[in-house]
């Protein structure tokens, strides 16, 4: 019995580019890495070495340069929809294709106190991100994310009354540091007419502000009341997803040097990390 | 109507460990980076933030470090399903316990020809993966891969006759270099009597083999050759997954300096790529 | 003849530390990474063996604890001295010692439009830089900087008028993209009374401006240019040391599809990069 | 009084390329990345914004991919060698050039027992690093280095009676996991006859066996016998520099579980990191 190609995809990762927008008085500028993924009806090419099907990835990437020239890039889920659209459009094997976008952000340098016109600053390491998964003749879904934005709560968290077995040594705490690193990603219910940009606002406003008011638990307790506050904030959205690494952050011993560490001098460290991860469904 | 929690999972990652076996002539070196994650019936946790049923990924990390004492790790497959099935038997709530191990290979010295008793080097950027996904009253899955070995072909491969449209400017060729760092995963149909060592060593010789003397019509077509002469070696698997990313090699234009460049002189780059996978079945 | 030791150095580095500081109303965060080294007699140790002389890098450690714990770490440079001479004073063979801190920044996150008393957000990827380096009886050089912020420059950047040879390509241009990564250090000429805070702040005002409003005709030209505007705004300082590599944008190539690219869609790229570096010094 | 252009240098970083060598019967693979830098009178580059002096960095790309069609790149020495004369000879205002090369390693993969002639895969981080340093109408300094192999000596490795003061914690061991990653530079005495890459072969060989079969005291203590032993067996050369790391392996506390540790559970740590460093010329 033959083999059986069960799944295939295929495209082109980290396709970069800064769009430029000039303004008679100032620039804009735009900066994302797209991503593409194609699947359907890649047997032939597989089994076969039959490559009549296979659009190349080099024609993908020069496609999102014209795609980026043509049309304006305003919000990151537009664009990745085109995108999708137009290869299920060009390519006949092509059953959905995926495509991701990240966009670094840029901010004015400010000069004498103005933002000035031609002038940026790379925002941090906060990125925003949109997936579209377009299906032929089906389906499109959109999903608007977030990452990357490191964290700190010095109060209002604790984590006590956990199970313990034989393996366990953490002591309870009523009063610890919580640093996570947010992933979030969202998906809509309806239709967005008030735009995707509007609702990233709220979306990230609503998650930060819960994260700074809660009083943790846990975090899956914060995690669950940021998707709460979110949900509340965002009726376009129907779902949230949140993944949250706990950047542990230990209490340097002290003690052999007669000092107590009052919760007041931390290492903080990268591995190994907590991982928490859920989705919550608008009810 | 109240938000739903659809679903949840936590865990610790990167718990890195070296264990050190001691035999009376020389000395053995186990290097590993354990990953643990519980899915189940957390509600009351992220909803009241009653951690009554939360094992504490500290806990975890301790398990990891008691079990890998206790027992041998010989293979990356078996510690990773002990773990598991540790953590379904300890903790109620869980349902399903993930558990993935990445181990590291160190190789012997050599010294005046002889490798060395108690001396190692870390044998380069390949590493071992294995998975093992383990459910409450039911079944467990096993997935082992390995990762991360950078391979390149200098000869039999093409990439030509494939789809054109108005953004296509890619030259069709008969000879270019092929080089791409391979991530394989499989999963066995039957009981592994032979060890997963034995496994392992054919699916990696078949697959290298394979990529080595096969006459390349695309990324694509190879892909699908490694993996139609791994399933041939090692009738334990029954399923294969790989992921090729195209490690680009670009030739270097020289016509300006009145130079051909026949094959000769390439400029590898890493953003963008093309990222090939698909996942075969045995027929 | 017995072969000579020529140098020797030694150290803990990337001891990574959090501290905490509770005021009634609100906290702060200081989140320090300290590097060590000594030099100085250590050929015993060397050549013998004989570690008598040798603090444990691992005290250095425990050090860096103890000594965040005792005192404020308002000014990483005041750190940096403190440790230097800490380490000449209980250590002999040291005859110089060279402190090294990288402070990374955390803001309020902003909470219904004011900042959050015990919540923060770590503010990009610039990051402050102190290095104290102190001879046993002799000077202590302090050198502060400041690093890792990415800038974009779209308008008034030209290169043209360049030296041409057989192997030159590139095409003069009135306008192009200029992008960096600032790492600027600088060192003091008099004892600075103002606090290196408010040296700092000046700094890293007046080298922004000094880019952003520069008519560039290279990467060379803009970065003696910032160097200038900053030896005039902060009399406390010496000596500026700038090193910017050019992250070149390439101008996408859309001739083949049919339409122009005026300066409107670049390919950032990481490799290869320009690197250019200067040390400009009052006169 | 005007300001002083200290010190300035300007190039191209990270040019990496990949030679294919084509024989009748087999494939040589050449895979460097070159950084140039250039030194001399650039005043006016930088204070007048006068660009007739500055060769384009991107003219130092396209020399290395020329360069390295019409040379071979048997030994990375002589190809930085090459370069760096050439910038000299072309550049006017270059009173000094700098070449850096790391080569990246590839290795046949062996196909039913024997080396494949067109089929390779990178061999571990292991690096060869080459520098030239010319001056105009002066010497020529070259150095040859080898960087990122990863060793660990588990046996033979002690650390006690270090200086102690009141901070110091660590307990003193005969017995200890000893791992490091080597760095090593050379600088050579005569000329090379034997060619640089025999020279290489001998020092890499010396250094290794050292480390393995030191009985070793402290980091340093091994270090300097690794240089003793590379410097015995490499005449041409008159000066060895090493960096090591200190990868520090760190007990598991199995004692509140009841279990002893045995040196037989460690625990793998990134940072912090003692930093060992010296060089050694020959007597």
């Amino acid at each position: 019995m033959p083999n059986v190609l069960v799944h295939s995809n295929y495209g082109k990762s980290q396709v970069r580019l800064v769009k430029l927008v000039k303004h008679a008085e100032r620039h804009e500028v735009r900066d994302l890495a797209v991503s593409v993924q194609l699947e359907g009806d890649y047997e032939a090419a597989h089994v076969a070495g039959d490559n009549a099907g296979v659009l190349p990835t080099d024609t993908m990437k020069n496609t999102v340069y014209v795609l980026a020239k043509l049309h304006d890039l305003d919000e990151p889920e537009d664009f990745a929809r085109r995108l999708a659209l137009h290869f299920l459009k060009t390519t006949a094997p092509a059953s959905a294709a995926r495509v991701e976008v990240v966009e670094h952000l840029w901010q004015r340098l400010p000069v004498a106190g103005w933002p000035h016109p031609t002038t940026f600053a790379r925002d941090g390491a906060e990125k925003r991100t949109a997936m579209v998964r377009a299906l032929r003749g089906g389906d499109t879904v959109v999903e608007s994310g977030w990452r990357d934005l490191l964290v700190l709560k010095t109060a209002q968290s604790a984590f006590s009354g956990f199970q313990r077995d034989r393996y366990t040594t953490l002591r309870e705490t009523e009063d610890r540091l919580f640093a996570t690193t947010i992933t979030a990603g969202w998906r809509y219910g309806a239709a967005v007419e008030s735009g995707y940009a509007s609702v990233r606002a709220r979306m990230r406003q609503s998650l930060l502000e819960a994260f700074a008011e809660h009083d943790s638990r846990s975090v899956q307790h914060t995690l669950y009341a940021m998707c709460e506050a979110a949900l509340e904030r965002t009726p376009e959205v129907d779902e949230v997803r949140l993944s949250l690494p706990n950047k542990h952050h230990i209490l340097a011993d002290l003690s052999p040097f007669g000092f107590q560490n009052d919760n007041e001098i931390f290492v903080p460290t990268d591995e190994p990390f907590g991982l928490i991860e859920a989705t919550v469904r608008r009810g």
